[in-house]
């Protein structure tokens, strides 16, 4: 098998604080209670695609044991640590020069190691087509896209000319986050769709976009192509990678490619960026909370109450609020407002 | 030195829940703030007028190491263990016998461990002078009564024949927790002050009041007599004490007394009974807030904010809120229902 998956995650999750913190960050968490981590659900989602001695993940050096603990049957060489955060061009070239280093022919697919996927039936048939795909047309750079249900303004979208029913189809262009009025134009015009993160490609389709795009990052992974998969790559890439360019794969490399494919793709998916997503897909009680852990909840509705194993928690008279508590930190504020609580975290002592 | 003072530690501060818990009430928190605990500030206030191997220390036998903890300078066999609660008649009953077989002829204050007094000076005036009252009167019960602040429904009430100055005077009568208008009516009247639950009398005055009124208990402790101030006091009580009858000192003794006094008080006394009386004593910022512990406190008012040591926490959002968290316990709720609180505790898994 030349089949690959790369799993990102090198996340910190601050918008989850006090769930995820810099030492836990939100991809090794069950914030939603199914029994299993977002990067132990990421691993199983492709398995049935990619045997184990395939997965690459690519996180950061501090958080190394626990993707080994979290994802055992993956090889240790195959944990790769970024010393520092560089987006996700230079992520992608260091997986792929250590991909090259074991196969130069592999296909690979790319994913976040925090999003949640409901039908994963419907994924693996979505993905196994498009590497099927990728494999055949060896020049495909592929993003999955996903039909929106909602006008949503938190994501990137991506355009095709037509509506492309289940086939995979040309990119027309990507559009960036919108604002709500072209969020809903979008949802209503049909070939407009969320921009999942999810990349497909052969090696020979990154590398040659790379060369095209990113001259100056092939130049800089180059200077190390022979440590890669030997002792020395991790000293490479802790002397070299600061000096990578801090770039997205979506800018570096989608925006500019004439050779971008899609598939409207509908398998329940979401980012749980948010809490308010959290909550969105977590299970609710009657008066519409989304609770998780020992908590009594009186005279509260439509909030979101988290409560680490090992806490007991008594709430009462909130409504459209969020309580989380976990690792000896407390959040209590209002739902529409967690997009502060990366300024409220800077402030404590 | 024969005046002794019996501080009454028994109470498990359910009403103060998660920072007063079973195995840690009320009386051993600095829930203020002052760097002291209740129990040692009754203590160190009580110190200038009786020595410290006259005080005893009534509490349950969970309890005693905290005591001895807290008060090292006390004796240890004047940590009093009650094997279950039975009220305040026996509580004191037990400590007069205890006393009276160390000291026949004492005068004696008895306590509550958790009040909070905020002139100590004014404090020890009264209760000294008091103290020589009870030492010349030696038929006389006396009670503190403080002169009341605002019409409080939470507080029994003293009510005297006239308003009496800085005099001691006699009691006319002992009234319950009154209803808002009768408790504005005591206030305008000017002659009812709040019963305090501090109790100053001879060992004469209250042998004789408990011979009288209790004749039950006394015949119940007579039965152990000698064994008071030996290694049989423990095994005595263990057996006997759950055979007193469960009675206050107020209705068993004081309310059927002819011969009891008070004074009109003003230290700055508060029993401390509630959140809502913490919030009342507590330093406020300009939001209105009590916050202590390491907290963010955004967008948020008129609330009280109590973290422990070792936890970080952020509120905001939040009006006329408590939020309270220690030992792995939290409690979120609004201020106005915390009569609630023993409730919902119940509930709890």
């Amino acid at each position: 098998m030349n089949r690959y998956c790369v799993i990102m995650a090198g996340g910190i999750g601050s918008r989850f604080w006090p769930l995820s913190k810099n030492n836990y960050p939100k991809q090794f968490l069950d914030i939603l209670g199914t029994g299993k981590s977002f990067i132990r659900s990421t691993y199983e989602r492709f398995l049935p695609l990619v045997p184990p001695e395939n997965f690459v993940v690519v996180t950061n050096a501090a958080y190394k044991d626990l993707v080994l603990q979290q994802l055992p049957e993956i090889k240790a060489e195959n944990v790769l640590c970024e010393p520092m955060r560089r987006n996700t061009a230079p992520c992608i070239a260091y997986a792929v020069y250590h991909i090259l280093s074991q196969s130069p022919e592999a296909s690979i697919a790319v994913t976040p190691a925090d999003h949640l996927v409901t039908n994963e039936v419907e994924f693996q048939r979505i993905i196994g087509r498009g590497m099927d795909f990728v494999e055949q047309n060896r020049e495909a750079l592929m993003t999955i896209g996903i039909k929106p249900s909602r006008p949503e303004t938190g994501y990137g979208y991506i355009e095709v000319d037509t509506k492309p029913g289940d086939a995979i189809v040309p990119v027309a262009s990507f559009k960036e986050k919108p604002d709500l009025a072209t969020a809903k134009r979008f949802l209503a015009a049909g070939n407009f769709f969320w921009n999942s993160g999810i990349f497909l490609w052969s090696t020979d389709a990154i590398m040659g976009a790379f060369r095209q795009y990113l001259p100056d990052l092939v130049r800089l992974f180059d200077g190390g192509k022979d440590s890669f998969g030997t002792p020395q790559e991790q000293s490479f890439i802790n002397a070299q990678f600061e000096h990578c360019e801090n770039i997205s794969i979506d800018y570096g490399v989608m925006e500019r490619s004439q050779c971008r494919y899609t598939v409207a793709a509908d398998f329940g998916w979401s980012d749980i960026g948010t809490w308010g997503s959290l909550y969105t897909h977590a299970a609710h009680d009657e008066a519409q909370n989304a609770v998780s852990g020992n908590a009594v909840v009186v005279d509260t509705s439509n909030s979101v109450i988290n409560i680490e194993n090992g806490y007991e928690a008594i709430v009462q008279g909130l409504d459209h609020c969020l309580v989380a508590l976990r690792d000896h930190s407390l959040l209590v504020c209002r739902l529409d407002d967690e997009q502060q609580i990366k300024h409220w975290v800077e402030k404590l002592g």
